[in-house]
C-alpha cells in the first residue's frame, strides 16, 4: 500500500454485531421518543419488546378464530396485552378505531397501515394501504407497520407505496416497523419464501429502505429445495441459532423482531424465542401463538416470553 | 403462569356478542350526530334502520323494473321511502342530485359513491367511484354508501381507493356503510361468493378496515360447493340464524344491514328478516323486494318489517 | 298493511313520464343560465334543442370529409349553425380555439373534451380526456361534452375519469351533456351496442351518474341478435318510438338528445327526428347528416327539422 | 328551405384553404410573440420556418452519426443552425441545457419534452415525457415539441399526457408544436404509416386536440398496400404535392411543418421541400438531411432551403 | 453554397471531445457548489472522481458479502472511503440514514434515489423509488443517484419517473448522477446489455435526459453476438480504449463514470480503470471491487486508483 497516500490511521470500529440499542441510533426526536416507550416503558423494556399482532383477521379471514372464538373478538387480544403487558397491540386502523378507547395509554398502539385478503393467489402478492399515518398519529398510535413484500413481481409499486409512507412517518416523527416478507412466484422458484437466502435478503432489503424496525420469520431449511437456491445459500446450512445471527447481521442497524407464524407447543415456542433473542433479536411479535391460546395459556406463555425478553434488557 | 409477573387483574369483559349500541361506539361528533338520525330519529328507530336502496338502474341496468315498471322512476323509491317511514334511501349521486330536492330532510339520504354496470364480466371485480364524499356531504346526505368486492383480483385497487374514501368521511364526519361483497374468480374457486367463508371474511374485513355499518348478505350453504371452501368451514353447516350470528360476530363493532338480494315472497322474506334480526343484525336495506311490488305491498311488506324493527328497538 | 304505522298520506305523484323541463330540474344557476342560453334563448327554443356536432374529424379522420370536401373546414359548420340558427355547435377544443372567434357569442359553443381516434380496434372502448372543463369556460362555451362507453371492460377507468370532470362541471356551473354509448366486446356478445338492452341501459346509467343531458342513439332491433340480449329484452320488439320512449322513461329527469348517426335521407331523417321528439326527446344532435349536405341542403334540413322543434317547444 | 325560418345571410366565407397567417391565428399574446419570434424574426421569416431537430441521439441512438461523426455532438448543430441562420433548433432538455449557453438569443430553441428510444418494439408506442413546459420556459425557448402517436394503442395515455402539457402551454404562452405520428400496430394493418390515410388523420387529430403547428410526413403511396387503407383512400392515388394540400387542408389552421425523413438527395430533398411549401406548408424540419451532411454540405442545402421558403415569405 | 446568403463565419469550434471540465458547464450554483466538492475537495480531485458504491444488498442481496463478511457492515465500507479518501460513498437512504452520523462530512455522500431486488426476472426492467430527493439534502448529500433502465419495455414508467426526479434536482441544485444501463428482453433481443451499441445508446440517452454525471459499463465484445447489432455496430469491433472514448464521445458534455463491475485482479482492474481515464472518463466508482477486498487489500487498490486518478487531475 503506498503510505504516502493513506495517512489516515484505523478508527476503532467494531465489525462484530450486537443488537443495535436505541441510544445508538440515529433517530429523530419522535421516533426516538415513541421507540422508547415501547422497548423501555412497556412490556419488558431493557431495549426489548414484546408486540402482539392481530391482523389475521385480514389477511387470513375468521378462519385463525376457529380454535379459540374468544380471539375473534379484539377486546381478547386487548386483555392479554394489557394483563401480559405487552409492549404494544397491532391492529389494523378499522380495529384501532372500533376498540381501543379502554386502553388508550394504558396499551400502547401499532397501527398496521396496509394488507390484504389471501383469497386472490399472490403469485405478484402485493399489500395495499388500508390506512394512512396521519389517521394512526391521530389514534395516539407509537408507530406504523407496513408489509412489503420482498421480491414479489409486484415490488415496484410496494417500493414506491412504501417511499410515501417512509415519508409521511419522517415527517411525522412515527417509527415504521417493516414486516418484511419475501413473497411471490419468484421466490418460490428460488427456494422459496422461508429459506435463508429469502429471510436474509428481506432482512437487507427492510435495512436499505428504511425500515426503522423489521420483523422477520426464523429462515426454514428445507433439503429438497436447496438445489433452487442461489449459491452459496445452495450449501448453506445453518442451525437457527446462526441463521437468525445472520439474518440479524444482515438487518445491521435495524432491530430484528421475530414472527411466530403457526402455532408451536410452548416448548418449541420458548426455545424459538429464546435461540432469536440469543442471535440478536430485539423482540417477539407472536400473534396465533398467543392468541390461539386460551386466556390462561395466553397469559402464562406471554408471562415465560416476558421473563425470557428481561433477561436480555440492558 | 409465574404470577409475580402477571399482576393485572382480569377487568369485567364481555365477549359474547350483541348487537353493537351507538353509544357504546367510539365515533366522531359528525359521524354520531348522522348515524343517530338514520337509527333513532328516523324509520323504527331504538338502533335499528331500514334502508331502501335503489341503486339497481346502474348495477343491473333497467331489467330490474320491468315486473312493476313504476320503479323506474325514482319519485316510486321516494313515495315509498316517506310513507312506509324508512330510515333512509339509498342513491347513486346523479339520481339524487335530480330527485331529492322535494323529500330534503324529510327522506334521509345515503349516496352511493361506487358502483359499475354488470356488462362486462366480473371476474376481477372492481367499483369505481361515481361521486365524492363532499358532493354527498353537499347535498345534504347522512352517510356515505361503498361496495368494497373481497377477495377480488383487483383487491389492491379496490382498497386504496376505500382508503381515499375513507379519510374524507372521517375529515368530514360522515358515516360510512360499506357493501362487503365476496365477488371475483378467486373466491368463486373457494366455493362461490355466498358461503359462510365468503361472507364471514368479508364482514371481518370491513371492521378492519374501518366500516362504520357494514352491509352483509345472509350465507348461503350449497352441499355441492362445501368441498371448494376451506377448513374448517368445508364442514361447517349452520342454521341461517346461526351462520348469520357468526357473520355479526366477525363483524364485531360494525352494525350489519342484511340485504334483501332477488325478490323473495312476503313469508320468506318476513323470516329471513326476523332470523337475520335475531342473529344480531341492526337493520334491513331491501331494495328490489321492497320496490319491485306495487304500491300497496309495498308499503304492507314495510309495515310488517317497521313492526318487526320495532320489536328489536333497545 | 298496519294502518297504525303508515299513517302518510300518498303525495299527488305522477310516475308517468314526459319531457323534463328546465325549470323543474334541480340545477345551480350557472347549469340553468346556461342551458337557458341553449334551450331557450338559441335554436329553436321553448325546452328543445338542434345541436350541430363536429368532432368526427377526430372520432373518424378526414374520411366522413369525402362526400362534401367543404365540410373538412370547421368554417363550414360554422356556417351552417349560425345561419340555420342551431342551439350550438360542438367542437373538441382544438378546434373551438381555432374557429370560434368570428361566430363567439352569436353560435353558443359546447366543448367535447374527451375522444379518440378509431384507428386501434374498440373491444375496451375508453375515450381520453382532450381538453379541461376550465379551458372550455375560458373559451365561453355553454357545456361540457363527454363521452361515457357504457359496459366497456374499460369502465372503471371511464367513470373515475367521469367523476373528475363532474366535480370540475358542478365547481363551475358548466352542464355536462354525456355521449352515453354502449362499446366494448362485453356489449357486442350481448346483442350490439345499438339494441334497446344497451341503449336503455346507457340512458339509466348516465342518468345515474349525473348527467344534466344525455346524447343517445335510436334503438335498432336485429332479429338474428335478439338471442344474445339479456331477459327480458330478448323478446321485446317495439316501434322506434315506443322504444324511444322506453329510452326517455330510462334517463328520467334526464333531457334527451338524439344522434344522427350514418347519412340518412330527408324524408328518414324527418320520420327520426319526429318520432323521437313525440317519444319524449328534448332535441336532436345530428352531424353527418346536416354537414355531409351541400350548403344549400344543409339549411333547408336544418330549417325542417328547426320547424318541427318548434312544433315541441314548450 | 322554408325561407321564413333561414333569415340570416351568408357570410362571406372562402373554404379554399391557404397557409394559414400568424396574425389569422386567435393566439393568446405569448404563443404569437414567440412564434412572431420564430416565423419572422429568425430564419427566412416571412411567415415560413425552418428548423433543425436533432433529437435522434434518444429517438435512435448514435447510429444516427456514424456517417458523419461530427454531428455526434450537438455544437455542430448549433453551428449549422447559426451559420444557416436557421428558425430554431430543436434538442431535448438534456443536451438544451448543456449546449445553448453560448447561443442563447442567437438561435431560438425548441425544446422536445417527450421521447423514447427504438430498442423495444412499438406495437403500442407511446413517448413519454423527458421534461417539462417549465422547464423549457426557464431554459429561454420559443417553443415545445411534443410527440402524439396517433393511432396507437396507448393513445389513452397519450392523449392525457398531451392535454397535461397543452394545459401548461397554455398557461404559459408556449406555442406547442406536435409531432403528429401514426404509429403502432394498428395503423400497420391499415395501410401503414405513412400513407395518406394515416398521414391525412394525423393532421386532423392535431387541429382537434389543439396543436399550434404540426409536424408530418410527406405521405407514400405503396400500391402494395393499398387494399389495407379503409374507403376511399384505398383507391386515392395523389401526387406528393396534392397529397401534402389534402393533409394540409386537414390540418387546417393549424401550420404545417414538414419532417425530412431519411437522407435523400439534395434534388429530391429541394423538390420535396418546393412541392411541400407550393402545398401550403408553412416551413421544413429537415435533421438527418441536414447534419448527415459535412458541414459546407450542411450550410450549402441549408442555403437552398433558405432561399426557397424565402420565395414563400408573405 | 449561395453566398448572399450564409454571411456568417465559423466560430472556432472543436468538435474533438475531451473530458467535460466543471468549469466549463452550464451548472446552476448548487450543482456547481456540490460537484466542486466531489470532483475537487474530496478524492483524488482536480476534476477526477473515486466513488464508492455500495447498494448491492438491495440490487444482488447479501450474496455479494459472503466472500467478504466484514463487508455486509456499511460501517467497512465507510472505513475504506474514509481511509482511502474517496470522493465520497453511495447509499441507499435506509443505509445513509443508519450509518452516517460519524462520517458527516469527513466522508461525502450520494444517496441513490431507485433501486430493487433482483429477485423477480428483468424482462421490462424498472427501478421504483425508494427515496426522496428532498430526504437527500436533509441528509446532506452531494448527489442523487438514479438508476435509468435503457431501452427497457418499462422505459416509459421509468422516463416519466426520472422527470420528476430531475424536475426535484434542479430545483434544489442537487447533482444528478445516472446509473445508464441498458436492460430488459429488447435489449437482450439486440446483442446484449454490455455491447457498445448498448452502452453507447444508454450514454446518449443519459446526456439527452439530463444527466449530470452518468456512470456506465465498459462495453464488450462478444463475437457470437455480434450478428444480432443493429448496423454499424454488427461490424465494429473496438479495442476497450477507443469504445470507451466512443461511448464518452456519445456522453458529451455529461461526465462518464466507470463501473467496476464483478471482481477482477488488481492488473486487470488498474488497466480497466487507466485505459477508461485515457479513453475520456472522468472517475471510477468500483463497489464490489474495492470492498470485496480485506481493509488492507481494499485500501491498496484505492491508492493505486487514487493515484491514476491523481496523474489525469487537471
Amino acid at each position: 500500500m503506498p503510505a504516502e497516500l493513506i495517512t489516515k490511521e484505523a478508527r476503532v470500529t467494531d465489525f462484530a454485531r450486537k443488537r443495535p440499542r436505541l441510544q445508538d441510533l440515529d433517530l429523530s426526536p419522535g421516533k426516538r421518543a415513541r421507540l422508547y416507550r415501547l422497548f423501555y416503558e412497556h412490556g419488558p423494556g431493557g431495549g426489548t419488546g414484546m408486540f402482539l399482532p392481530i391482523d389475521q383477521g385480514l389477511e387470513h379471514g375468521p378462519v385463525d378464530f376457529f380454535s379459540n372464538p374468544d380471539a375473534a373478538n379484539p377486546q381478547y387480544q386487548l386483555e392479554i396485552a394489557r394483563r401480559g403487558d405487552f409492549s404494544a397491540i397491532v391492529f389494523q386502523p378499522g380495529i384501532a378505531k372500533k376498540h381501543m378507547r379502554d386502553y388508550a395509554g394504558e396499551v400502547p398502539l401499532i397501527v398496521k397501515i396496509n394488507g390484504k385478503t389471501n383469497i386472490p393467489p399472490d403469485a405478484d402478492a402485493f399489500s395495499p394501504l388500508t390506512g394512512t399515518v396521519e389517521e394512526a398519529v391521530a389514534m395516539g398510535a407509537d408507530a406504523i407497520g407496513y408489509t412489503l413484500y420482498v421480491g414479489s413481481p409486484a415490488q415496484a409499486e410496494d417500493f414506491m407505496q412504501f417511499v410515501s409512507v417512509k415519508t409521511e412517518t419522517d415527517r411525522l416523527g412515527m417509527p415504521l416497523i417493516v414486516w418484511a416478507y419475501p413473497r411471490g412466484e419468484a421466490i418460490e422458484k428460488k427456494g422459496g419464501r422461508d429459506s435463508l437466502y429469502a429471510v436474509d435478503y428481506a432482512a437487507r432489503v427492510a435495512s436499505e429502505l428504511g425500515a426503522d424496525v423489521v420483523k422477520l420469520n426464523l429462515p426454514v431449511f428445507k433439503k429438497e429445495r436447496m438445489a433452487d437456491l442461489p449459491k452459496p445459500y445452495n450449501e448453506l446450512m445453518l442451525s437457527p441459532k446462526d441463521a437468525m445471527a445472520k439474518v440479524c447481521a444482515s438487518a445491521g442497524r435495524t432491530p430484528v423482531l421475530i414472527s411466530g407464524g403457526g402455532k408451536l407447543s410452548d416448548d418449541e415456542l420458548l426455545q424459538k424465542a429464546r435461540e432469536c433473542m440469543e442471535a440478536g433479536c430485539s423482540g417477539l411479535i407472536f400473534g396465533r401463538n398467543t392468541w390461539q391460546r386460551k386466556m390462561h395459556d395466553a397469559l402464562d406463555i406471554s408471562a415465560r416470553l416476558f421473563e425470557l425478553l428481561r433477561q436480555h434488557a440492558e
